[in-house]
């Protein structure tokens, strides 16, 4: 094995602090900053110290090493791009204020890549002519750019940031498919390598268009995704993307509609309390603008409305609350007590939940009254089912039923069957077997690299610093010389003899600072394994600890050597 | 040795080209581009296909190990930078049109970082406190980005471009000379291994500050710099860095200066022609404004002037030409007539050519007259000696007198002691060893990784195409299947066989493509062996060739391996 380098504390450019940054809120902020790793230049922008630079790096190198391994080809493209593409395909303008944007001194517009669609359909325009030169599969690992409104979170959430993306071309669905499959094995050997904890979740496919998409979801409590875990079955979805079916049921033997008093109810909670019946029983109707035109959503009293899902699904149409002026401009909408049965002139939308055959209470368009046994489909139409409700704790898997479990996660990867909509912008076609032109269909696949990083410090720690797995440590054995200047010889020579073996060694070899502080910066820095070079040194004598499990072990040095270089 | 992969041209996105592109003037760009290692994005932004890339990966793989080996530590650190440092040290301002400025979401001021001098020293100056934490050398691969004027000649100078680029802080001035030796044998170990021709140039600072600089200039035709080299002793300088000595000679029996009617001659050509002397007899005085103040500058007649070096020297204050409208203002300066003595309210400054001593025929500021007998000193005075002549091929070497020899060359490093220009305007201190604090001193280090790619490619190439040394090469052998597609499968088992044994393969198995197009191909590319798999692969034989010297060899499959992997 080639000799490793041994890295000297003593001029290691690295300074641990005692306590958490005043601005960070997150775990992996905190010690990672704390830990010497990263240290903040801007909002959002961050430097990467030496130690924090050797994590990236070995998350670089493994996620290099498996993209080589499906076959995929390694290129670099630029960070600073033209206008033009972009604007073929409407994102200059849909990227609204996350796109930096910029002039050069000729005037010419550009633009800091988000991520590069554009510029590699481009390229394959420009390389693949025919069918022969496809399938392709093309990746960089690069510094991507978004003008986040408020970048939070250390480098979990950062304006300038490194990602693996990577992009498949292909000829037909199956070979789309076939890419695509590629990209989600070698993503599970990636995270797996990494010793991340993640789950494979349905996602909706957000602002890249195309159809099919599935994220890679790291459970974490400074997660910003929302994600639904089947107990029971291999169920897992972000809860943006779960949808619930729609399930018509047999209403033969509800009576008929009728109107019932209920004065001072213009709450889901003050009528069901009035009534005796669970919010459940009740249907809410809330109003909405959707560019100006008033609709109706229906969900079941007891479900709040998750206005993303409305304006996902309204998009690019602007989605408003209703306002006083609103109501009293027409006076058939009856504040508290408005029912879709006989609402004339609105749209009306529900949640499948609201499904035909469906029996509710809900407002009579009076004042002070309601109706009960108004179903679905008999008393009143739904315009269109859609899923606005928000998930929640206990909700039925969309698979086998059991009770949906609700976790926080970070988004690590996002895998995407692009489709047509990039080639059709931007008329990528190559000549098909048949001497006829084909349009490619394309994937588009990422993963956030400086965020793995704050995933697996957010996985990875305790109430002492972190812990990394072993491939993505900064080193392999932490050498501390506790004790006088005798105990940092012997350190200094075990190191050598270490990396000479090819070990990868951090020691604390500074003079100055007590065993204390060196152990409490160990446990901070967080590599895998720590060797106590301290007061029976001169018996031949070392302590061998597991960062982890905090395991201790006394051992002579021969026993201890034999032990790390086999490791 | 680890399993090398194979690289199969059938799947590889890097199509050649016949032709030059129509915008290639340098031999780099035409090769790069036609070889298939890098495409064109927009004006001076530049994609790295995959050969491309892994060649920028060679280069960067090797600049890193000779900057670990000097104990430099390597960082990242961001490209998007704030305003505010660089408005501390002025460069906000002073880098002019060349930086890159943009506004985030909020209005705030942002860069692109061209060099990071301004955001090291803050590092530095957040991470090291004490005497003990120095020196230390920082380093990072990264992109940079300037808005050239004239973004030209490919890879070679770009507006976003890859960069090494390290900083040393040290305590004294002791301590800079060591990391400065430090990186200069750094950078030679480099440039030696990727096989560069290059020359260690004495330089002007230009706009970086500081006192000490020296630039690893590689000749080539393509290169926007000039260096004279001394065919006599080790003497080598940018020809902007060569200053000539101020040698005063006696004048002790040179005649008192005497008019001379002239007429006719207000060149210095008419003039030399007209007496019959050399035009080197003669003394040229150009005058230029500065800051709107008129200054005559004096050569000798056979020189010309440098503006660039006046401007250089003159700095930041404006210099411009005078107009017809400044003669007609000042009747005492009779154009093309002007002798510097008698020369009121106009500061003169001159050449160290025109030493104290030294006699001239100058103008005599009278229409159609000239003096002779003009001695410096005696009957004018020089305000400063300024070099300012262009330098000319067979100038005395500074150091040894004999004629210099100029070269066109490419700038691939730098390397500058700063001083403490940034550290002032950043406040860096630390507490020194007697307790009081110390002012740092610094070094800045840089070496253009992708124009060492284009350098390269200027250096090993014929007409044929690329000649890669070994060590950036993008494969160690080019395996070229030959004929029908029995051919190929021997070239791929010949390829499996070496990729395993640790050599890197790059194996020509298109189908469809003549034997020919793959020899043109497969010399373009420039890989540095060559082993053809053709007619005789049947009986066990294949050629081996050398792509540098062309030499050609038959042997047996089982003799070219051996030779191969032993390589």
């Amino acid at each position: 094995m080639a000799n490793a380098p041994v890295q000297r504390m003593s001029q290691l450019m690295a300074k641990t602090l005692r306590d958490d940054p005043a601005d960070a809120e997150v775990l992996s902020h905190k010690l990672l900053v704390r830990a010497g790793y990263v240290r903040r230049t801007a909002a959002g922008v961050w430097s990467w110290l030496p130690l924090g630079r050797k994590v990236l790096a070995n998350v670089e190198r493994i996620v290099r090493e498996e993209m080589d391994a499906i076959g995929a080809q390694e290129v670099l493209l630029p960070a600073l791009l033209p206008r033009e593409p972009y604007e073929a395909t409407g994102r200059w303008d849909e990227y609204g204020a996350e796109l930096f944007r910029l002039k050069d001194r000729k005037g010419g517009d550009y633009l800091l890549g988000p991520t590069h669609e554009e510029i590699f359909t481009l390229l394959v325009k420009d390389q693949a002519t025919s069918y022969k030169d496809l399938p392709v599969i093309l990746y960089q690992i690069q510094t991507k750019y978004r003008d986040e409104a408020r970048p939070r979170a250390g480098i979990l959430r950062g304006r300038e940031f490194q990602m693996k993306d990577s992009y498949s071309f292909d000829l037909d669905d199956e070979g789309l498919a076939r890419s695509y499959a590629l990209h989600r094995q070698a993503y599970q050997r990636i995270f797996d390598r990494l010793g991340l904890d993640y789950r494979i979740c349905a996602a909706t496919a957000g602002a890249m268009g195309g159809s099919k998409s599935e994220e890679f979801l790291a459970p974490a409590a400074a997660g910003e995704d929302t994600f639904a875990d089947c107990p029971n079955c291999d169920f897992a979805a972000n809860t943006e993307a779960i949808t619930y079916e729609l399930k018509p049921v047999d209403a033969s033997d509800v009576p008929a509609a009728e109107e019932i008093p209920t004065p001072d109810t213009p709450t889901i909670e003050t009528l069901a309390a009035s009534l005796g019946v669970p919010a459940s029983a009740t249907l809410k109707n809330l109003l909405v603008k959707v560019d100006g035109e008033i609709v109706a959503v229906g969900v079941p009293g007891d479900r709040e409305v998750d206005l993303d899902k409305v304006e996902a699904h309204f998009a690019p149409a602007v989605v408003e609350m209703v306002t006083e002026g609103d109501f009293a401009n027409r006076p058939d909408l009856v504040r508290g007590y408005v029912g879709p049965q006989g609402l004339d002139k609105v749209k009306y939308i529900a949640d499948p939940r609201v499904a035909p055959g469906t029996a509710w209470i809900t407002g009579a368009n009076k004042p002070d009254t309601h109706a009960r046994n108004v179903v679905a489909g008999r008393d009143f139409q739904v315009d269109e089912y859609v899923d606005v409700v928000v998930v929640q704790e206990g909700d039925p898997c969309p698979k086998c039923g059991t009770g949906l479990k609700l976790d926080r996660a970070i988004e690590i990867g996002h895998i995407f069957q692009l489709g047509r909509k990039y080639t059709d912008a931007l008329k990528l076609d190559v000549l098909g077997q048949n001497g006829k032109p084909v349009r490619v269909t394309m994937g588009s696949y990422g993963i956030g690299v400086s965020r793995a990083v704050a995933a697996l410090a957010e996985q990875h720690a305790d109430d002492k610093g972190l812990i990394w797995p072993k491939e993505v440590a900064p080193a392999d054995v932490h050498v501390v010389a506790a004790g006088k200047a005798q105990q940092t010889e012997v350190a200094l020579d075990v190191s050598g003899r270490l990396a000479a073996a090819g070990v990868r060694v951090l020691v604390d070899d500074r003079a100055g600072v007590s065993p204390g502080v060196k152990f409490t910066d160990a446990e901070l820095i967080g590599v895998p394994a720590i060797l106590v070079v301290g007061r029976r040194a001169g018996e031949g004598v070392v302590e061998l600890r597991d960062r982890r499990t905090g395991e201790r072990e006394e051992l002579p040095i021969e026993d201890a050597l034999a032990r790390l270089t086999s490791a």
